[in-house]
């Protein structure tokens, strides 16, 4: 499929794509829904208004994708239909002023998740870290291989890539014996997919998906190992994970991703009737971690264990609700091999087995100024078109230094 | 301090009270925030409406109280300063107009929060389920008295006092051996007291609470020791909670709770300075469930052995920002005696010690059809008035029945 619009060779955003996002034209204008084509993005708001668009323009004027991801799956793919029509027919001055290039706008957040669940679904992290954490005993516990394990993240750390993080502080273990406030020496990134809630339900069953999952974003778990370890027993991960959540702008749509769409890996022992799939929801989506420009890890997120329709209907069999807008972290991506893992803890064996870098430099954790992008796509190999989500970039900066002299009495 | 309006002997809503709440006089009318007095509440957007109160209307038509915390302390409190003022002079039609009766209006969610932490910071209650769930080791994990252990909860499954809660489906360890899908058989109940956060802020001291606690309520943290029991190892409670969380409807201020704040036990070892406070932060509450009509325990707040205050500064302490409406769980409050534990589980132990009640019936749990209430006020005894919160109430109906058969390959 060819579009006037010039898209640079290998782009993530060819016209078969069309993610969704929310952009700001200036930092004082009212965000607006946009889809990113290339290295431009259609503002819809702009569109509508003209009236090149089947929909209100006050529907595309919004803080979130929340409310379009409400509707279900209907009125964003015929969004994308029309645009897509439109990017594909005879150029028009009404469509082109409502095309920015991409530098000249601000992605904003797309969506405003009223809980996020992450996940623990990797048969490879989830050994990994039982390993590193629990030495001696049994890696996976007994649950993992029924259900998939998953904990409520913090919504209001969420941010959308290009944020700086800041090194959180926390309580950390001391080899004198008294914990002590203090910057975590083990931040860790992890490599993750997040699964945007579409139209409502709960009680769902994971061919469901198909209808109430929106789209998908990658994601970085920014991880403080120390913090982590020292509070995690027994009501799960909070502070050392608390601090900072990354996303990509882009929410590519189940409907873009679903040609890449594959059969998920055997399942031992066979799930319980109520994780049970007729269709296939493993996705054939490369990812990439790259740390101050040098990929340090690449795999392949259809080896999961888990697949999101079955995330999907283990937090909504209680009866909770799934709301538009909710994220649904998939867990670390982890394969096999040493250089397909999804953080620094797995990938340097808790610092053990550091990584040198191009510049000569050693990382166990990450240091202060570094950067780290995900990145993914499905395809590329014509006649497939590339499927891509952009990078999820965060840089570390400094510990922030107390606002207050602690109070010490 | 008098009022015209009549407040009944006993009341928890005499005029020093005053706590916000969200009602609608009818089920299509807009939400609008209320005070709650006596057996009344002041319908603030009415009173803006004629001019008696000295804020927009429009800021008084909201579905939730987050706006006005916001705001912080002050609107808060001139708006209920004004209030006592009206309703404490000469009576006036407008201000008349605008006091419905309790049982003519319909209370919504006072709040709606952006995240949900819950705590584990009665030294009673994490003992006692220590001992239950994991026999024979220490109860109490090294970290518990050096920070208040916490976990975030689902924000989409909290509902208002008054609506019912469905029994909720989970994976269940089985005799046989294969854990599988069916109704909870061990339903709980857990008495806790929900803070809302007010202004927003990040890596607050103690002390801060005072400007970013806007007020209080009860919170039942209903809770499936099964499902729960199978599923929380290594990363905390999900599904075993993730159904529902009721708080009672009226949001009691700090400032109205100021006189009743009293210095919380002594904590050993004295925890780290950022969790120090200048002054007194446990609350002189008395709090008590009752089911079906029966009161089963009673114990008071100020045995908790960490603070609402060291909550906040320990969820914050590591840059995440805790936003208004956030909602921080105390966690169950149990007190030492057997009479005074704050969850079936302990006061039964577990069902080896089953409650009786006053129609000879035995509870090792919840069956359906079951009732229970929170209640929970300060003084009351003159001449201290008595701060109540009303009510956190919720009937246990049947699971539901999934709306398709399972797929079962």
């Amino acid at each position: 499929v060819t579009t006037w619009v010039p898209v640079p060779a290998g782009s993530d955003f060819p016209v078969e794509n069309l993610p969704f996002g929310i952009v700001r034209p200036a930092a004082d204008a009212p965000p607006r829904l946009a889809l990113r084509i290339g290295d431009h993005v259609v503002d819809l708001a702009e569109l509508a208004g003209v009236g090149m668009l089947d929909v209100p323009a006050g529907r595309m004027t919004a803080p979130s994708l929340n409310a379009l991801a409400a509707d279900g799956v209907g009125p964003a793919a015929r969004i994308r239909a029309q645009v897509a029509e439109l990017l594909t027919s005879t150029p028009d001055a009404r469509i082109e002023a409502a095309l920015r290039p991409i530098d000249r706008v601000q992605c904003e957040l797309p969506v405003r998740p009223g809980d996020y669940v992450d996940h623990y679904s990797s048969l490879e992290h989830a050994t990994n870290l039982g390993r590193l954490l629990r030495p001696g005993g049994e890696p996976l516990l007994p649950n993992w291989r029924r259900l998939p394990v998953g904990y409520h993240g913090r919504c209001g750390s969420i941010v959308v890539s290009g944020t700086d993080v800041a090194r959180p502080d926390g309580l950390l273990p001391c080899e004198s014996g008294e914990p002590a406030l203090g910057p975590s020496r083990a931040l860790d990134l992890e490599l993750e997919v997040g699964f945007v809630v579409g139209r409502a339900g709960a009680r769902l069953a994971p061919d469901d998906a198909d209808e109430h999952v929106f789209g998908a974003v990658l994601l970085n778990d920014w991880s403080a190992r120390d913090i982590q370890a020292y509070e995690y027993q027994p009501l799960g991960p909070n502070l050392g994970k608390s601090f900072a959540t990354t996303v990509s702008p882009w929410v590519v749509t189940l409907d873009a991703l679903r040609p890449y769409l594959v059969p998920p890996p055997p399942q031992d022992p066979e799930p319980d009737p109520y994780l049970r799939a007729e269709r296939p929801w493993a996705l054939d989506l490369q990812l990439e971690i790259w740390l101050n420009g040098e990929r340090v890890s690449a795999t392949n997120f259809r080896t999961m264990y888990w697949t999101f329709a079955q995330q999907l209907a283990h937090m909504t069999v209680n009866g909770a609700v799934a709301r538009p807008g909710d994220l649904i972290g998939s867990g670390t991506v982890s394969g096999p091999a040493r250089a397909e893992r999804g953080s620094l803890i797995e990938l340097t064996w808790q610092g053990a087995d550091p990584l040198t870098l191009a510049d000569g430099s050693h990382r166990a954790f990450l240091l202060d100024g570094d950067t780290v992008a995900l990145h993914g796509w499905c395809g590329g190999a014509p006649p497939r078109p590339r499927i891509g989500f952009g990078a999820a970039v965060g840089t570390i900066v400094p510990a922030i230094p107390r606002a207050r002299p602690i109070h010490d009495r």
